[in-house]
């Protein structure tokens, strides 16, 4: 594969819906990795007490705040609140890459299965309501609880980045990596991302079947 | 992860739609393991130009023989005949394990991008149109190129096997793993089909931008 991706090591990194499992998974990995990361939520108050739980040195501040400071924006709310969250920071998100890691998942007695999203994917429905932003697909399938780990020093897998930007897949696929042990790979334009998203209803059946925390790995790349 | 699955190494096994690559491909490798092999086309006579065509011992024949025929059933047709073949087939499918590996895909100038399917999937399309069938959807994401080229050996990725019969996903899941470098797992149920149908757009995506056959290695299991 090529490794001619840019050096993304001085950006600084906002995580919108960061107080959830993933936002902070992810804050952790990019803070030890030495980004400025802040993490953000509706309150202040909640995003400040989930910057304290870290072992790690990162902020909490106001979602609107995160996206008015961060050079990335990641997006880890839940998917009920996803369109209205971003609806409200369309101005501060203006002309920055927002990086899509919702999974609109439904859950009943069988485990998880896709929702129907009417733009196709939750990353699809960030672009329609972000038009001035470049959204990218990434996140979707790192385990939080391996993210938290403070035992699990490498994670072992690829990390798939969809977009219709080179520029901004290349920059999400070096964030990536950022990561030790992870790998950013191209994985199509993000009319293609809702199987993505759709996929970790199967990684969650696959958990519960052989008591894993699963990741993918593409071969031959 | 679990090796306790059948010993299927005396199952026939038959491929309707058997003359496109990846049903080529897929009776090549199963010959090679040793099983009895059949390829079925809607002509007799083309059915037996693929199977001659081969490097290995199959056997040609009309779909509705080769269905009538096989312990276990692979429907590896394109998708636009995927219903009206299956439909054709009911009774001689009944009570047989019919494995899927239709991708609803279709192509433009931007690559290849997921097909709407009424039923969620080709995978659930095949069920209800096979309501005696013991529908499994697997083998959707093993490269016809791989398959085909007598320099590999081994191929090394996880075909994803999802149903709703654990003893029909099981067996499919050690048909999976006659195949050398590929191992069987379980994926999900077959509601959980249409994001691994539409993930071989991503696939296709990604052997563009790295020129690779890629496939999926599950981490952690």
């Amino acid at each position: 594969m090529s490794t001619d991706l840019p050096d993304v090591s001085a950006l600084s990194i906002g995580i919108v819906g960061g107080t959830g499992d993933q936002g902070k998974g992810l804050a952790r990995r990019f803070a030890l990795a030495g980004h400025t990361v802040l993490i953000g939520s509706r309150s202040a108050e909640r995003a400040e007490a989930a910057a304290r739980e870290l072992d790690v040195e990162v902020r909490g501040a106001e979602n609107a705040v995160v996206a008015a400071e961060a050079d990335v924006v990641i997006v880890a709310v839940p998917w009920e609140g996803h369109k209205a969250t971003l609806e409200a920071l369309r101005e501060p998100l203006a002309g920055k890459i927002v990086v899509d890691c919702v999974n609109p998942l439904g859950f009943d007695a069988k485990g998880a299965y896709p929702l129907p999203v009417a733009e196709g994917s939750a990353a699809q429905q960030a672009q329609a309501v972000l038009p001035d932003s470049k959204v990218v697909a990434a996140f979707h399938h790192v385990s939080a609880v391996l993210l938290l780990d403070p035992k699990v020093e490498r994670i072992e897998l690829d990390v798939l980045v969809l977009g219709d930007d080179r520029a901004a897949t290349d920059t999400v696929q070096a964030l990536a990596a950022r990561i030790p042990g992870v790998r950013g790979l191209y994985g199509g334009r993000l009319r293609n991302a809702g199987q993505i998203e759709a996929f970790t209803a199967n990684l969650i059946s696959i958990n519960r079947r052989y008591k894993a925390h699963a990741g993918l790995r593409i071969t031959d790349v």
